[in-house]
């Protein structure tokens, strides 16, 4: 079905949400801030409109239900977030809320009655920008978050993740590993729409890609590189330069990157923080310490641990040639969230049936889905055409593309639910 | 001749600046400050005892002068400094001012009266720790010191050049480009012995080298590499890392640098920051923004200018592969300070009747000698075997490598002057 009628309400609410966030250049929604929860209130508002139940779980996340005809049945589950990076966009999350939002609006315009309930969830805290730890509201909704979460503290408000979500009309206390805050009974699938955080689909000419999967990482923060500071005469043959070791290092990844890219193992590892220690080095000093972060992604379990072996072979070689000492510190690691074989197919055909060409991707980024494919949960992604990646003031996704996801939604649930 | 008597002295003399110095870890015997000062005495008392006549320049430099039969024959000059960065150690540049004093003082007990003056110098602030450039007091007393040196700040004290200058006994107003403040008079040449700030004479096995050449340099404080922030998840085709940039470009300077050392070409070149933005750079963001310092350096004109036009070449092609910009910035230079041809072949000779072995071999660092040498004054320089470089509190020189330094002054004087 079309949803052509949608779009100017669509793209009303995507200005009042920019309006709700402005903060030149770009977008701040931060977590459980006023913003976020003013972008909750405009939800509520289209739930109102639309007749859905609106609840919230323990964690401050927010469900917005359309009764089924059985109410038992397995539930389908979409959305996405609402927060978003400090000068960020205005898509980054919102797009899959509004997405679902609007098939729903569409549906229930045609006279649609879902068999299940339907319902669309806005998580909070996506973002990993104050609490170490991103995808944080979904991740407490299944019931795995990790125990020391919340306690963690804001650096600019001083207070706990547990205050923050208290503030916004949680209840911390019934967060805990195991315990699943999501609405109750059985889910079917959860269907996650979001802008797409590289230009592949721009490239492609294309305004979706049916998500193939959800990469898992390996992160070290900080790798350090100890070798020997020395004087800027010391002869090459002498020398333990932890800084050439680093730059030795990223060259050797990203070579081996190159390769992977050549033989079609979609990975990707990013090394963001690449640096001398900045209190103490000097333009007429050999570095003999060195600090580097990696993050290594790939979208199946044996390829990302094959890599990760890749990675220890190629430190040791590094530390051998240099002659320093590698130390990669703590290791972090999310599991990797295939995507639904079945929902792929489903939702390309759902987008066949409405001449909007598609093609397979693995999403570049994690995503909220990422912990329902993690927990079992079938789970599909639609990835939005976007201009400029996101998390920057730039992310530009065209109106007709998120109704073009909207539109497959609600395909899919016309004929599934 | 043998300097056997004089050991004991200079082991006590070594001591006793030493315990000036002491400030654990190390030594520090900052520019200017009482503990130089108080080093500059103790080379007055052995002055006095020696019958030298001390005078002072307008930059605080001190001059020990044993009168020649021909005061207004070419004076003989020898030299070094006595101050050290913080937490260095007991050797770099004093030794060069004791091998000196050691060597006039076996002359004169031999009964030696040397043709023409003799001066011992022991120049201020050699060491670039506080204004952003060193060799300052054998600039000043070349008349090359650059016009704005003497109100740069020290940022500890807040007090300029000029003024720490004044406040031991210089006079600021007196200095200025092209005004000489060396004791009047031609000056036949400048002899200088430092400790080697590599370990090759160790490696050799050798007390000490012949210096061939002190290095030119060519400086960028700071290479700005500017390519494109973005997201963890965006495909290797479409990034414009700006880190990865850096590592290949300092990867293939290294390169250059293996290629010139097989082919016999003595350079160095020394990336001492190497950094990504520390105040915003992320795990999961790719760094649009890297900066990075070069030191490159070398003992021939031709040669340092070859490097820098592969400097370039890299430069150019290392931006075009990676999709950055990648800016030089401020470029300062130094020249390379030929070693006299004469003066190697007879300190070599002078070391050889006294059984004493050396080799040739290029300075790792610049020196005060390198002032001289660009002033056109034939210019001689012994480097004394020394362990774990300096700059720091390890470094290490056995005393009698000391005395083989003064011995082959003397021995130098005894026949040439």
């Amino acid at each position: 079905m079309t949803l052509a009628a949608e779009q100017p309400r669509v793209a009303a609410w995507l200005g009042r949400l920019a309006a709700i966030g402005a903060d030149p250049p770009g977008i701040t929604r931060h977590a459980f801030d006023d913003r976020e929860n003013a972008a909750h209130a405009l939800a509520i508002e289209d739930a109102e409109r639309l007749g859905l139940e609106v609840t919230r779980d323990a964690a401050a996340n927010l469900y917005l239900t359309w009764p089924g005809q059985d109410r038992a049945a397995p539930r389908v589950m979409l959305g996405s977030h609402f927060d978003s990076v400090r000068h960020g966009g205005n898509f980054d999350g919102a797009a899959g809320v509004l997405a679902a939002l609007a098939a729903v609006s569409a549906l229930r315009a045609a006279g649609f009655a879902p068999r299940a309930d339907i319902t669309i969830a806005a998580f909070r805290c996506e973002e990993a920008v104050w609490f170490g730890l991103g995808l944080i509201g979904s991740r407490a909704a299944l019931g795995i978050l990790p125990p020391d979460a919340l306690d963690r503290r804001r650096a600019d408000t001083g207070m706990t993740l547990a205050e923050h979500i208290a503030r916004c009309g949680g209840d911390p206390s019934a967060i805990a590993p195991g315990r699943r805050l999501l609405p109750e009974g059985p889910i079917r699938c959860f269907l996650e729409a979001h802008i797409e955080q590289a230009p592949s689909l721009l490239e492609a000419g294309l305004p979706l890609a049916i998500c193939t999967g959800i990469p898992g990482n390996i992160r070290h923060a900080a790798i350090r590189i100890v070798g020997e500071d020395a004087h800027v005469g010391l002869p090459r043959r002498f020398r333990r330069d932890a800084a050439l070791a680093g730059a030795e290092l990223f060259a050797a990844l990203d070579a081996l990157w190159a390769a992977e890219d050549a033989a079609g193992r979609a990975m990707a590892l990013t090394v963001g923080r690449f640096h001398t220690d900045t209190a103490k080095h000097e333009l007429t000093v050999v570095a003999g310490d060195f600090t580097l972060s990696l993050d290594l992604r790939a979208y199946d379990a044996a390829h990302l641990a094959a890599l990760e072996q890749r990675l220890h072979g190629i430190v040791s070689d590094v530390a051998a040639r240099r002659g320093v000492t590698i130390d990669l510190g703590p290791r972090n690691a999310a599991p990797v969230g295939p995507c639904d074989a079945t929902l792929q197919r489903e939702l390309a055909e759902a987008a066949a049936r409405l001449g909007i060409a598609t093609m397979p991707l693995g999403s570049p980024a994690s995503h909220d889905a990422a912990n329902f494919a993690a927990a079992g949960i079938p789970t599909g992604l639609l990835l939005i055409r976007n201009a400029h990646g996101s998390h920057n003031p730039h992310e530009a996704m065209d109106t007709p593309d998120l109704m073009a996801a909207a539109s497959v939604f609600s395909e899919w649930l016309r004929v599934e639910a």
